[in-house]
């Protein structure tokens, strides 16, 4: 098993150790109850360094007061096998005291893009995210980090910040991990009922439909993001919260097929948020084309 | 004379050079205007430390708009000739576009301390602060940076956000350098006319009667203040701002002597605004009754 570790004092050590053998240190974040998109983040840390050091911890101040923080699943032996499995050599599980001790009050905040998508809808999320992250990576100071790019906006704020901020740590955004029938894995996929998981399939077909015309050379952005929303409106259980077509770097909308584009889907599936993203290139932006 | 980098490609090279010798690194950010509290400072540096790198930047973003940004004194020769004498061995000048380049939209804020004293009178002064302050720490990641006490409470903020957010920096707060009159250092004091000059020695003199006053077993705090606000109103050209007594750990008022107590004040001097503080030791407290 992994070395388990609670305190940033015991942290520190054994991270001190692993650089005097001169160990490159690769940084999984997670809030736990993980899953295979997980594993293969451990995995590339796995691959590209000596020490892999996961962390774990449900981070209180990310949710909004109505979402799910309580209910929030916690898997702790689960997730221990699972690091194990994928190559963690170390696991930092911090308590929320750790975290924010008495007298806690610093933030970080990245401004506009945390105002975007995700931030209309959920409007202290990414501040609590970006501060989390900042004292995680600072408490580890990784050569490199490990995100997956189905959390699209909060990889982007992530590498925002800590290109703002001069944090001399790489990070690396890793493909996300999906069903056979293309639904993203999400700790919160196992909230859904049996029909909800048909229904959840409608994201990632919407996404692909898209990926799919864009690639084909259709360039009416506005009837096509119509079309999805429609479909997924149509489905059964499904609330959408927006379905956008931006630019992969600032996330604003786009309005004609260009290069770094992004298709971003958020909805309710019964009463469980979803979000999912795919990264779409027209045909003169494809390889094919530019080569 | 001091090697001089601009960028932070050429900062990093520098400082990767003197961590390969084993060096330890010692930094003194400042805005430039030096004067021999700044030296004092580098001076610590260069006691404690074998690389001592002093930041040379007026930092737009804590400036408010009705204040002295764009006449802030410059005196770069003058300052890289301080420096040297002081011991410093790199002195890192950014541009503007090296701190904030196109797209920089991130800030760090310690939320309650910095709405306190100097944050009433300038609300967005110690967001620009911390925020520049996490950059240029991050840049240079010393074992140890130095701060004047005569900034208290940015002291205090920056104390603050690097234990919240788990830096491995060491923060060492140096005692106030003062004029023989009294009057505390500050790149601000060049704005005095000659009879500003003179009135301007009432801010340390407030501080030193109540310090001796609180030394001598005075255990009534509001009377004294209120003394002290009324002598301070009735020096010529002299508006103060405010004069408190407050915790040294939360800046939170105190209504009885005790340990921990700083008096701070702030007031207008003319046009020019000046601020001061003392640390204060009730005679239980003082080392003799202690012993």
């Amino acid at each position: 098993m992994p070395t388990v570790v609670t305190t940033i004092e015991a942290l520190r050590e054994q991270l001190a150790a692993a650089r005097a053998l001169g160990q490159r240190v690769g940084f999984v974040p997670t809030m736990g109850a993980l899953h295979a998109g997980h594993a293969s983040l451990v995995e590339a840390a796995r691959r590209e360094n000596d020490c892999v050091v996961a962390s774990i911890f449900v981070n209180p101040t990310q949710f909004g007061p109505s979402e799910d923080f309580s209910r929030y699943p916690r898997t702790l032996e689960a997730d221990l096998a699972l690091c194990e499995a994928a190559g963690a050599t170390l696991v930092w599980t911090p308590t929320v005291d750790v975290m924010y001790p008495p007298g806690d009050q610093t933030i970080v905040e990245v401004e506009q893009l945390a105002r975007l998508l995700e931030g209309r809808h959920r409007p202290t999320h990414f501040r609590g995210v970006t501060t989390v992250v900042m004292k995680l990576l600072l408490a580890v100071i990784p050569d490199v980090a490990y995100f997956g790019q189905k959390d699209f906006q909060q990889q982007l704020l992530i590498r925002t910040m800590v290109r703002d901020l001069f944090l001399p740590v790489r990070i690396e955004t890793c493909a996300t991990v999906r069903e056979v029938d293309g639904l993203a894995l999400s700790s919160r996929n196992r909230y859904l009922s049996g029909v909800e998981r048909e229904s959840a399939r409608s994201l990632s077909q919407a996404l692909f439909f898209v990926r799919d015309r864009i690639a084909a050379g259709e360039r009416q952005l506005e009837p096509l993001v119509n079309e999805v929303l429609a479909r997924l409106w149509a489905t059964p259980l499904v609330t959408p919260d927006y379905f956008t077509i931006v630019s992969a770097n600032t996330l604003e909308p786009v309005t004609a097929p260009g290069p770094d584009m992004v298709a971003l889907v958020a909805a309710r599936v019964g009463s469980t948020r979803l979000i999912d993203n795919c990264l779409l290139v027209p045909p003169e932006n494809s390889p094919t084309a530019r080569s």
